[in-house]
């Protein structure tokens, strides 16, 4: 196998796509969003490209005994009355600093065979705290697209994300405004300790917004009823622990 | 020296061979099992390539004072009323991500040029306890291997193993896929915490049965006596240990 | 991206112009000089190129939500009665050990498209104590530069620095001095411990009378002033902490 | 620079030289020796190859002011009635696995050119105790070597050293014996915890017996009476700690 492979595993005609990466990160939100997307948009989703690298993890996962090649994947979905779409999906980032630039640059030139000239890099942002609102903080690789997001409810920043965005969801913005293309980064505020389908419904419902097609939530948030639960039950036995813990008073004892 | 070198040690013709790779691993499970089918298969099989390369560590192992420079081996083994084998044995696995990628393809090519289509990848998996029934978990590169395997008692299981296949043992079946190989990886179960000879045996039946070999155990078996010794003065160690430990009785009287 | 890009953001005839290289290192020393010259300078500078390259980090920075890549900055400064100066600034170093060749490679290359035979590599030497008396140590490629630097006060010591110097500053000499360059490496005392203004003014003050130019320092000494504050907070907390600390009287009680 | 750079600073015509390999490693006993040697043979000795190399740590050394990029350095040894020695010296070995078959290699290649077949790579073994015989332990790529090496008193031992023998003085005996030369590995027994001046004089004088030549000592056994200074303050500070530790009996009066 060579460094990168590309594997074209079907062609579809899109018409002024929009690319959507989502793959892991903080809370996995960027990784959720676009599994929900994909999960949604079945129907009109075709697998097109696989994209295989040394990049990756050597490594296979396994599914009712059969093995699949660490790989990343597009789907273009045509979305019916809306823009059309490329999802970025995958279980794994580059393990080194440079493959994460040559997989961007992988990413990005497959957008280009399709058409793409605008990209948006879903992902989260950790605040370090449990979150009640769920902003939607924001950066873009021109301007020029600073307004049309605001308008949907994005927050941008003097100085957040104080130390840039890393990975390939910065690399999105950094290599893709050096190619043409117009992207953005879509970052929903998650504490950083769990993974958030909260956080992925608040990207979901601006990206809806800006690109003016409908969403269902159901699935999404049924995962995050199942998160709740786990955090509650968490919660529970850090109390027990905490009520089980000697005091003061009981170590004086000791003496 | 070339990034990877292959020396061709001698040719011997094959017919039909079957690849099985036995790489340090878990619980050492694969060399192991490897190794022994060297030593049970010794009369018939020749050393045929040595395969050196800069992903292995800088390093000689030395015995008698002579030193012999870290490569992996392949013997070809002509087995009397069976499948010819081509078995794949070494000290180490590849150093980096990019390494297993560029020698399990360089293991491929050879299993290519002695026209064998079929690969066998044998390993552990932990299970974090001591072990009573060895079972044998399976993966394979495509379903259709799923029902002959079966037939001889590897269990296929729904989400195992959990994190995936890493390593050379994961890209025998990813890149053989990819390569038009047969592929499935024989993983015995075992503690993760000792070299496990009985582990090796599982797998070890499991294959012969598969690909319908006779094979002796008693040197295998003479490990797992001498492993289970140990085994027995760890937990008298642990248990003499114990008794010594203060309680909570003894720390009073430090006040 | 190719593995190195060096964009020619614009042109500007320089007349024997001087290398000073300022990324960020030891105390931020050589980071804050530099960037006190630009801004010092900033009616005479132009930026001049832009190196990005995948042994930077993976990363954008994003200042009111609008994003740029890691980068290093050349900017050419006419100074006025002095000589020509080329400006070394970026955010990153190297990540990698070749990486730092690489780059410094790629710098040197652009100092010699735009006619630079002399390089100064700016930056701290740890001293691991806070200091009262900012000395500048100094390192050259030729002894043939030692008299001209000791004469505005660079002291050089016999076994100083102890370990050398690692990293651009170190192979702005050592590559320099291969490509036929003089370079000269000026490295302020500073605790390590703290971001160091005060350093940086050592620094510059040496560079300024080398060179010959003349140099405000008004905003390096506020920055310096907002430092003291911090040291001054620091340790008033570390002071109220040690009133805190239970004393070996205190612990006999617990018995 | 490239990669790799070999900077050819004097010719010298050699009869059938030796290497001799002394880069840092366990007790720097391999680099004390060929440190050792240059200072004795100087006058007979010409510095005629410089390697320079990514592989390196990115990094200058200083002395009195004047930086030297890291290198390794080989110098021709004409020596009065014995064997001309080809030294390869160097204050650091290769930074990643990689690196120390590319460099050795490339000091092979050097070998080859000055027309040396024969090889000797000086190190430690370490025994983790202090050692009053210091016993030389040898690994050769050929048996034919090991009786002119036993002959001298070298130690030949089954399975010696355990793990076999990493970075540049086992690739010299891997790489020199795919490469036909003959090479051999002495290493001195030291603890491990110290540099060892003893050491190395063992290994010293098995090289100078094997190879027929003079060699004083003088100043090597000065350098071990510094370390034997050394060793007997620290034994005291460790012995004065050790009556200042507070006993059981002193822990029972904290109660």
């Amino acid at each position: 196998m060579d460094e990168l492979e590309i594997d074209a595993v079907a062609e579809v005609e899109l018409d002024d796509p929009v690319l959507v990466e989502g793959l892991p990160g903080v809370g996995h939100v960027g990784s959720l969003a676009v599994e929900h997307l994909l999960e949604e948009l079945e129907g009109d989703s075709t697998l097109v490209r696989r994209i295989y690298s040394h990049e990756f993890p050597p490594q296979v996962s396994v599914e009712d005994g059969v093995s699949e090649l660490t790989c990343a994947k597009l789907h273009a979905v045509t979305v019916p009355d809306g823009r059309d779409l490329l999802l970025l999906s995958g279980d794994h980032q580059a393990q080194t600093n440079e493959g994460h630039y040559v997989l961007t640059d992988a990413f990005l030139d497959v957008a280009e065979e399709f058409g793409a000239s605008e990209v948006y890099a879903l992902g989260g942002v950790p605040t370090g705290e449990l979150i009640d609102e769920y902003a939607v903080v924001g950066a873009v690789s021109d301007e020029s697209m600073l307004e049309a997001l605001e308008d949907v409810g994005v927050e941008f920043r003097e100085d957040e994300p104080a130390g840039g965005i890393v990975g390939v969801s910065g690399l999105m913005l950094g290599l893709g405004e050096r190619r043409g293309f117009e992207a953005a980064c879509l970052m929903g505020e998650t504490s950083g300790y769990l993974v958030d389908p909260k956080s992925a419904r608040a990207v979901l419902e601006v990206l809806a917004d800006r690109l003016d097609f409908d969403l269902e939530y159901e699935s999404l948030d049924e995962r995050a009823d199942e998160m709740e639960d786990v955090i509650g039950k968490i919660q529970e036995m850090e109390q027990q622990q905490q009520m089980d813990v000697p005091t003061d008073d009981d170590l004086r004892y000791i003496g």
